[in-house]
């Protein structure tokens, strides 16, 4: 698929068909993860993929009542679970080396939308989950301490057509040279 | 371009040509950013491109001497500053939805990729800087309390080929339904 028509493809879907996801698909998206950037290239990430169906009952309820995509947990093939390692990203020496500390949900941000973008380019559906108890999936999957789960992104084939969400203008967030001078 | 090859092709660029960036460019680069999912889709984020070679050298004197994008502060014709809005992703009401409160920087890694993967798609480079004094940047650029610099991005025209850094092996980092299961 066309970079940008992956980009235009990819939306939240919470409502998924049961069929598998095609292990050479699956690759490929791995592939994407992987090749993600991150800080001094650390690489802070491990990744679960999810299909047993008590363990996505298990993951289901650290999600609150209000969450959207709890159906989704259910539903979906497949929930790729993206693990932050703490400590590594934005660290040096074991010191900190800017006044944000930890850098490591930066870099799961970009790993997991490679992911959620070469899904797209393969026909699926995904939605980054966070809203969740991390501490009780860490206990679902085992994740040990220094380790913890930051998102679960069901992913499978769309269960029918998402509706684009609409962004905020590019000139209420773009400026040129200097906050808050017009760009466009 | 293809999907995968966009992912295959952006690399971290540290050496520009001067050649600036043709306006349509800039423009579908601008729209895949915009174009970023976040967190109930708050879009906590600003864009400054930055061309006024003052404000370059500028937010160059707030890098650290050993940062290795120093120079590419200088060269590249654009830096685009990801400015971050905090106390909106990952909150309801006021109140932080889960333990990891702001959700900021992992919303700001997806649309700073979305940046970086589309320059790719456009022939251009670009590198993932953070490594730098972000209450300075701010002063540069004028960005309001509540507001901050993350990232700052030089893009352009590659002055040189750039080799590919390599990564962890799947099998290091990729599970089946358990933390620690062999996937591959």
């Amino acid at each position: 698929m066309e970079f940008y028509a992956a980009i235009r493809t990819r939306q939240s879907v919470r409502s998924y068909k049961p069929d598998p996801i095609p292990q050479d698909a699956l690759q490929r998206i791995l592939e994407a993860f992987q090749s993600a950037p991150s800080w001094a290239n650390c690489q802070p990430w491990e990744l679960i993929l999810v299909s047993d169906p008590a363990l996505k009952a298990g993951l289901q309820a650290c999600l609150p009542e209000n969450n959207p995509a709890r159906r989704a947990m259910l539903e979906a093939p497949v929930l790729a679970v993206a693990v932050g390692i703490e400590g590594k990203s934005g660290f040096y020496k074991g010191q900190a080396s800017t006044a944000r500390g930890d850098w490591m949900l930066f870099d799961l941000g970009i790993a997991a939308e490679h992911l959620c973008l070469a899904a797209a380019a393969e026909g699926l559906g995904t939605v980054h989950c966070a809203l969740f108890d991390f501490a009780k999936a860490n206990g679902v999957l085992g994740v040990p301490a220094g380790r913890s789960v930051v998102e679960i992104i069901p992913m499978g084939y769309p269960a029918k057509e998402t509706r684009r969400v609409p962004r905020k203008d590019l000139k209420e967030f773009a400026f040129k040279d200097r906050h808050g001078a017009g760009y466009l």
